[in-house]
Formats: structure tokens, sequence, C-alpha cells
């Protein structure tokens, strides 16, 4: 009973430090955890650039197997320091950190899952989970909740300009000739998203007249509609600040810590919680 | 008698479920038009890309024959149920569903409408009227009544920056060749909107000193200048939104549902209406 | 004296309908000459392509001559009906009105003139004073005054953003070569203000990694900066908006009509004057 | 000591001079320094020209050398007028007066240095200092104290559109290959900056299908993330510009003049100050 007791506290010791950011080693966890997602995405930019593979392939691959090997380990002791491992396994970071860590040794297993290796880029998402302490941050809840308010109003938006792009490209399809470059429907819807949003490549461009003529109306248009997606934002954003200062703000924010719930992992608790909001299990102190 | 309103009621209900989506029926009804809409649409932008086309030629012709079909039958339905059809048939959606459905047809009577095809592509704002249960949802509804308020604001934007095109593409003809692609004073104009809006293709570029010079101050003032449809578009959004949470609200909405008048086909009928706002018909219930 | 009387009755109905637009002479005369201004405009055009002024240069022609002696005729007009003829002339619409008058005349007199044929375009200046029924419509007089309200800060704006891209295209022109286009350090700054205000034709683009990189900065300063002038303009919308609805306005707007000064001019009299506000010269009735 | 004292009574009347701009001489001082600068800059861009330079080389050189040994001797007037030279020397100003005063002089002791003469181009640092004049009026301050305000938001911004960046990069380098032109991952982030921004420069695009799909998403997503900053700095500015009218300021403006201390060279004392703000110095009148 002692030794197990023992167990336990080394397992939430574990816990601390790979889910938590409260105590100084698990901030430092946190910190070199940053630091060597960085570093891997460093690895397969440079591993891309073929002047610099040809040169340096064998050290990149060096490197790239000691962070492998560094992230499956901290795969395997993710799971062991969790009660309930299957909501972790199946949590959307889960399954993040499962694909990115998975690419290299497929590599050597299947033919043709080279291209797999870029995937490993998506580690990049692990630092959104390791931003927690970023992340309850007044600056990047204001802005996250105020692009969730305008998510209803972009929406429609974007339906709505979705719908006039397809019937717009067609038109252009029919005014421009293959020659211009408009050689099929989405294509030419392709062009005329291009040209709503004020990238304009010039891939591809109207030569007829009547073409240039549709496509200026089609820039005046673009130029009016991205009036909208900015308006909606700014007012969201101006009712956050106001709230911010008045007294009649709906929405309470509580102070939330960095704990994770040892047993469904589950993040956000309030800083005086002892029960875990989702499944009810005691949290760490 | 009997017969005649037994006639009437078989009438009445397929105006129901046709022109509205109060019952189940109806909802399927238009779920079903929206998925057939979308599918044809994918059809005619298959049918323009011609590798595909040069495989498939024949299974999207019969997939394209079937839907015509369908959108015929569902048109002449829509002229049956209705008591006056002649209001249908000149009212915008009903041009658009006869534009939209006749082109297959005329493609084997008149040679060189091949074109017309693609106008089959403006099925498309069939979704539009479809789209009655999110039209009256808060979201879109708020989006129109902004744009609509900024309609007059934006209109006399749109002049002074038509006007100031004119001057400047003039003004670039003058200044730089023909061999920058300025060949002639419209090729100018649609330059000096492609760079005002920030889209800048490329496939016309200044490339005298004083022509750069000149493209550099139109797009600084392309750069203000998009500002200001922002500017109005933000504050009518912005009023919106405060009428919303105050009382001081000068519009009213009330609540509309999707029933449409069995006589003349207007909608966006009160709930507790009884008769017609447009012809004072009485309304199924 | 009679004779007198009647003389300067005779000016002084011409000057009501040239000048001013109470009289429904002065609202056709107005409506007449902005259909003739931009006919006249569509002739310029018309004249710059080449294949059209091949086949009807003659037509053409000998339309922009009739054009040509109309405007003549209406600039003398102005001069003899107005008291001080010396302010209309050296008035900024004065100048604009002889200016796109002569070139016609001058092209026979000087060799090499034939550019200045171009010049005519700025015609449509004249569409702005003719626009004096619009001009103190409450939306352009709203959006002018927000503009004016802006131009401080503007120009402080714009003032930082040409340093910064003096410094940057000097910058880009030390890190990328010759090759890339970037042949000088005007031609670095031209394409800086393209890249900072999200143009991008692609003329000349960055070639280096280094160079990308530094253009990667540029573009995503050029995408906070764009913030900047919508900003200051949509707060100065939201003032004036604000404005127009509560009782705490700050300016105060008074009902202006048409009525030029027979004297000086001058425009913008109140509906109630009597005398004009410049010269206190007696206004017509 | 009455020597000294004329001695001090010299430096002082020089550090007027050269570091404020309350006397006339200084403002003279100040204006003639600004348009040596920018004539300064203007020849640096005239010898950037190749056609220029191959001409007017002599001149441009000597016209440099000029320039150059009037800003040597500013530079040892600016140290020599100063109580504690050091804390002129090593300021963020003294360093950019030092920088782009050398290339010249270094260009003849090194070989290769012809690159630094580029270098002189951030002699326009300077024009920000002497704009003292300026840099306290409301516009310009109110201007950089709404996008201090706003850095956090912004940073938060950018940090995730860099992760963003660099995942939808890795993405269209594993789509698309290297006949479009996205040879490496850098170079294909490079290319997801340039799409989101809406830059559009078409020296790199997508050509097969899914890429295309994919670009047109970036394009929508560049669209919706453009509102992000314009809204977090129209919110600022609105606020600022409420302040400025309302009496429930929180930040208190008092006006500064344009001394520096004669001892620190730190600038922005209140109008009242007799002690330097930062060394406790006693301020000349």
């Amino acid at each position: 009973m002692d030794k197990e007791e023992k167990n336990i506290g080394w397992k939430q010791r574990l816990h601390e430090i790979i889910y938590e950011a409260d105590t100084p080693m698990g901030k430092w966890f946190d910190i070199l955890l940053i630091i060597l997602i960085l570093f891997s995405v460093l690895l397969i930019m440079l591993e891309s650039v073929k002047s610099i593979d040809a040169e340096y392939h064998n050290t990149l691959l060096i490197l790239e197997w000691i962070v492998t090997i560094l992230f499956t380990i901290e795969y395997f002791a993710r799971i062991i320091c969790i009660k309930k491992p299957t909501r972790y396994i199946f949590s959307f970071y889960g399954i993040v950190d499962f694909l990115s860590t998975i690419p290299l040794y497929l590599s050597y297993i299947l033919a043709g899952s080279q291209v797999l290796l870029a995937v490993r880029a998506f580690r990049l998402l692990r630092v959104f989970r390791i931003l927690k302490l970023v992340q309850f941050l007044g600056e990047a809840s204001q802005l996250k909740s105020a692009l969730k308010a305008s998510r209803a109003k972009i929406t429609v938006f974007l339906f709505a300009v979705l719908i006039l792009s397809v019937m717009l490209g067609t038109l252009m399809y029919i005014v421009e000739g293959d020659e211009a470059g408009f050689t099929s429907i989405p294509t030419s819807i392709y062009w005329t998203i291009v040209t709503l949003t004020t990238v304009g490549y010039g891939d591809i461009a109207p030569i007829t007249p009547q073409g240039q003529l549709i496509a200026t109306i089609i820039m005046l248009l673009g130029y009016g509609i991205i009036a909208v997606p900015t308006g909606i934002v700014t007012v969201e954003f101006g009712k956050r600040s106001k709230k911010g200062s008045g007294d009649e703000s709906v929405e309470h924010f509580v102070h939330v810590n960095t704990q994770a719930c040892p047993v469904c992992a589950k993040e956000g608790h309030r800083d005086d919680a002892t029960h875990c909001y989702n499944c009810g299990s005691i949290l760490n102190e």
C-alpha cells in the first residue's frame, strides 16, 4: 500500500510536470518542449531546401532521429501518467502528437511515404497547447471571443461570397476564352476569388475589353466586400473593449490555472476548483 | 363542388410543399432542391473541364438530362399550383427558373447556343430563394440592413472613384507608352482600377520612372480610399449592434414565417397574418 | 437706362441658367452639360483605341469638333454673364474649363501636341462642379467632412510610410541584386510601396532567401499598416454618425442652395442669404 | 572663472541651437538639417541609377563629400556641446548619426564596402528626431499611443498568423510540386504570406486543381484575417477620440517643449520643468 502510494505519487509528479505549468519543473518542461518543437520544424524546413539537404543530409537525419525519439518518449510518458490513457490518445492533441511522431518510422516501412515527412510540420499545432500560459491572457482570449462572436455573421458572408464567385466565374468563362487562361469553370472561379480578395496573381488575367470590364466590376465589388468582415470584427472588438471598462459585462471571466485533470486531461479549471468540471475526479492541489 | 374542393385541396397541398417550408414535406422538398441545384452546378463545372468532359461526356449528359427534366417538372408544378401563374412567371425567381431550365433544350434547336449552357450556373441564384429559412435569421438580415443603409454613401464613393480612375488612367496613358501595355485609355483605366483596388495583376505595369511615380501615388491613394467603404460599413454595423441591445431601436423586427401567398406568391408574412399583405388573399393556415 | 436694365436682365437670366440650378432652365442646362461632358470623354476613350480610331477617325474628329465648339461657346457665355470675369477665369474651374477646351485648337498650331488631346479627359473634373445638386446632399458632405477631419492624421501617417518605404527600399536594393529587378534605389522604393500597399504586381519580386524574408516582413507590416487609415476614417465616420442622431452636435449644417454670386461666382449661399458672403454683392432671388 | 562661464555660455548656446527648437536659431538649424538630409538621400538615390551615375559620377561624388563633411562637423558639434558625450554617442540617434556619416570614409579604407554606401539612406531616421516639432503634435502622439496600446493584441495575432503560415506553406509544398515554384518549405511559406496578405505577386502560383482549392481557402482566410488588426486599431482610435472630448480621460497630456537636457540629452520635458526628469540636471531656460 505504501509502495502503491509512492507509485501514484511518482505518476502524479510526472503528470504535474508534463500536463501542467504551475510548478517550476512544469514550466521548464514546457519551455524545453517549445524549443524542441521549433527546432524540429526548422529541421523539416532545412531538409526541404535541396541545396542544404544535398550537403548536410546525414546531419539532418541524425538530428531528426534524436528529436523523434524524444517525442516518442514524451508520447509514452503522457500515456503512462494519465489515469485514463484513451482519453488522451483519442483527444485532438493526442492525435496531433501521434501523427507528428510516426512519419519518420513509417518512412522506413512504407515506400513513397517520404511525403508524409512534411506532415511533421503539424507539430507546430502542439505549440498552441503549450501556450496554456498565454492562451488565457486577456489579449488572446479577447481576440478569440470576438472572433467566436463574429463566426455566424462571417459564415453567412462567406457563403454569399462563394455563390457570387461561382456565378461571376461562370460569366468570365463564357466571356473570356481559353487564350486568357480561363480554361474551365473551376479555374474561372479560382480567378474570381483571386480577384475578389484583391490578391491578383496575374497568372490568369482578362484580355478582351468586355472581360476587363467585368473584372473591373468584380474588383470594385471586392473593394466593398472587404469592408464587411472588417466591420463585423471591429464592432465585436469594440463591444469587448467597452465591457472590460464598464460594469455592464454579460460574460464573466474567472481566473483559470494550467492544471489538467489527472483522469480525463481536461484543462481550464478554476483556481479554486477541487473537482474536475468534466469528470468529477479530484484534482491535484 | 366536392370534387372542386378536393382539387383545390390538392393544389393547396402542393403549394405548401413547393412554396413554403413550415411542413415536414415542405422542408424535405427544399433540402432536396438545394442538393439538386448544387449537384447540377457541379455537373456544369465538370463539363467545362476538358479532360473530364472527354472521358465522361455521355455520363455527364445523361445526368444533366435527368436534372433538367426534374427542374422542368418543378417549373410546371410551380405554375399549376399557384392561383395567378403570371405573377410567378414574370417574377424575378420565375425568370431565373425559366432561364436555368431552358438552355439544354435550346442547345438542340439552335446551333452555337452551347455557350448558353453555362448560363445554367445561374441556378445558384435559386439557392437564395430556398434559403428562406436562413434569410430571416438575425445574422443575414442585420448584414443586409447595414449594407442597405450604407448604399447611398457607397454609391457616392464609387462614383468619385470612377471619375478619379478615368482621369488617372488617362494620365498614365499619356505618360506610359504602348510598350508597357497602356495601349488605350480604356486599358489604362482598367489598370488604374486594378491598382487602386490593390489587386495588382502585373499583366500591365509601368516601366518609366515617371509612370512608376504616378503608380506609387495611385497605390497610396488606394490605400487611403479602401478605408472609406470599411468606415461606412463598420459604423452601420456598430449602430445595428447597439440597437439590438438597447431599447432605443427604431426598426422593429417581427417574426415572419416561410409561407407564400397562394395567389401572388409574395413571401415574408407575419406569423399571425391571415391575409396576404400584397394582394389581400386569404393565406393557408 | 431702360435698355441697360434690359441688358442686365438678359445677363442675369443667362447667369441663372449657367451658374445655378434653381430654375428649370438651369437644371436642364446642367443635365445637358453632364451628358455632353460624359459623351466627350467617351469620344476621347474611343479615339485612343487604335482599331476604332483607324476605322472611324473622321467621324470621331467631327464629333470632337462639335463638342469643342459647344464648350467654347459655353466658356465665353460664362465670361460674358458674370460681372467680374477675371474671378471666373482664374478660378480653379475657370482654368479647368480653359484647359479642357484648348487642346483641339492647339493640335493644329503646335506639332507634337497630340498628346495634349488626352488632357481633355480632365473635363471630367467639371462634373464635380455641376454636381452642386448632389454635393450638398448629406451623404457626400458627410464623407467630405469625415475625410477632411482625418486629413492631418493621414498626412502624418503617409509621411511615416514614405520614410519607411525609402529605408526598406534601400535595404532591398542592397540585399537583392540587379537580376531580381531591383536595378536602382528608386525602383526598389517603387517595389516597396507596391508590396506595402498589397498591390503586388510581380514585375519585380525577390529571389534570394534573405530578400524573401525581408519581403515577408514588409508584407506583414503592410498588413498592419493598412489598419491605420481605416481606423482613422472609421472613427471620424462614427463621430459624424452619432452627431446626426444626437443633439450634442458641434458643427451646424445649414441648408445651402445652388445659387452663385453674379459678381464673384462664389457658391454655397444660405437659402435665406440676400448678400454674397464673400464679396457682399446682392444675390439674385 | 569668467572665461569658464563664457565658455559654458558658448556651449550652452550651441546646445540650444543643435538640440532644441525653441529659439529662432534652433528652428533654422533644424530646417536646414532636414533639407540637408533629404538632399543627401536624393544623392544616394541618384547614384544608384546606373544611367545617371555614369554621366554625373564626379558631380555626385563631390556633393556627397560636401554633405558628409557637414554631417561630420555636426556630429562633433553634438559631442562637444553636451555635458556627458557618452550619453549621446551610445544613444539610438547617436549611433544612427555615426553610421550614416562613416560609410563614405570606410569606402576608401575597405574594399567591397561600396554596399555600405547605401546604408547612408538610414540618415532618414534622423528626420524623425528633428521632427520634435511635429512629434508632440496631437495627431502623431494619438497615432503612436493607439498603436502602442494595440501592440500586445497585434503581437498575439501575428504569432498566430506565422504558425498558420508555416503549416499552410508545408501543406502547399506537399500538394504542389517543383514545377509550380514551390521548391522548398521556406519558399512555400513565403508564398503563403504573399497570399494571406493579399499581395499576390504571381511569381509563384498553384497550378494543380487541389493546390488552387487550398489557395482559395487561404485567400478567404486572409480576407477575414485582415479584419483583425483593423478592428484592433480602430477600437483603440475610437477610445482615444472619445477621451479627447469627454472628461473621463485616464491618460493626461501635458504640454512638452522641444528642450533637451544639456547633460543627458533626454527630451520631452514639461513646459514648466526646471530639472531634467531623467538625470535631475538644471535645464536651460
